[in-house]
């Protein structure tokens, strides 16, 4: 028997993305969200949705374009400081010691540090409701070699990203291995 | 050093969502998708990203609503199934005994056997390019009590979601615990 606990905003998993923007000052900001999802696959696109009171969000606007960065199990600190605080008011790369390396395709800062980076420019703004979605192009995707596995792809095992729980709050890391998708559902 | 390796569609984690629709016929379907995740807070909804293609596709603009029903763990070969056969050509509740069970709040069935469900009515369309993207208010969740925690939140440890690496296409289950968000990343 299922209990009804209402309208909330819960999937699991949701990821931690850390969008990495400029200001107007050509000031790096970088700003954590769980709100988002790949969107598309021609072309590559990655929405994500922020409300307007944040300062990544006025940055995108201007300068349409960001960056999503995905944090490993081992900078859950700064990517759960990079949620709480505003780049308003505080430089978040001074305050985390993190680098910001300006992209040479888009106009945003990837972190240095993190091991699995995409690069967007802006493609569309949807209005929802208290968020604004925003979709990007999927530029290119860098990673660290140090992520890459035998078949020449990034590794999740590797990557070690950072699951989030909604309504709890809880962090979790990747679990073990369940199957090969597009292949353990066939019925033979 | 980070190397380039295209424009690729892979963030980590992304969700596994079966998509609970029915058809003019009023024959219900299940379909999974990866492209989406939670897209607003007010009102709180999700986005999903479809092929036009999909039955589903038709089904949503046909009934301008879904259900989202998160599979565990022990639910990976169903899951797997319901994205690689058509509900055009195939009966998938009758193919893997799963139970479709019709909201009393949207025009869509939900996953018995499923431990975590939103019920969503269409908010809005937006065509990306090789995907669609449907916007769904979550009206509801409804989970089984066998999931909820000591908080009565559902507890992500006992619903147990698959997660999906793109690109290498593998199904993981959830990890180790990390730490509390909007706290652990607190300076003191």
């Amino acid at each position: 028997m299922k209990k009804s606990i209402g309208a909330k905003t819960i999937i699991y998993p949701t990821p931690v993305l850390v969008v990495g923007t400029y200001d107007k000052a050509g000031k790096p900001n970088a700003m954590t969200a769980s709100w988002g999802g790949i969107c598309c696959s021609k072309p590559p696109a990655i929405a994500v949705s922020l409300r307007k009171a944040t300062y990544t969000h006025g940055n995108i606007v201007q300068r349409k374009a960001f960056t999503i960065n995905i944090p490993s199990e081992n900078y859950v600190r700064e990517a759960d400081f990079f949620g709480i605080v505003s780049g308003k008011r505080e430089d978040k790369f001074f305050a985390t010691r993190l680098t910001a390396v300006k992209s040479d395709l888009v106009d945003a800062p990837y972190i240095k540090e993190f091991h699995f980076v995409l690069e967007c420019n802006l493609l569309d703004i949807i209005e929802i409701g208290s968020h604004t979605q925003f979709i990007g192009e999927i530029i290119d995707v860098k990673v660290d070699e140090s992520v890459i596995g035998e078949d020449g792809l990034p590794d999740i095992e590797k990557v070690k990203p950072i699951l989030f729980a909604p309504e709890s709050r809880f962090y979790y890391g990747v679990g073990r291995y369940l199957g090969k998708a597009f292949s353990i559902g066939r019925q033979d």
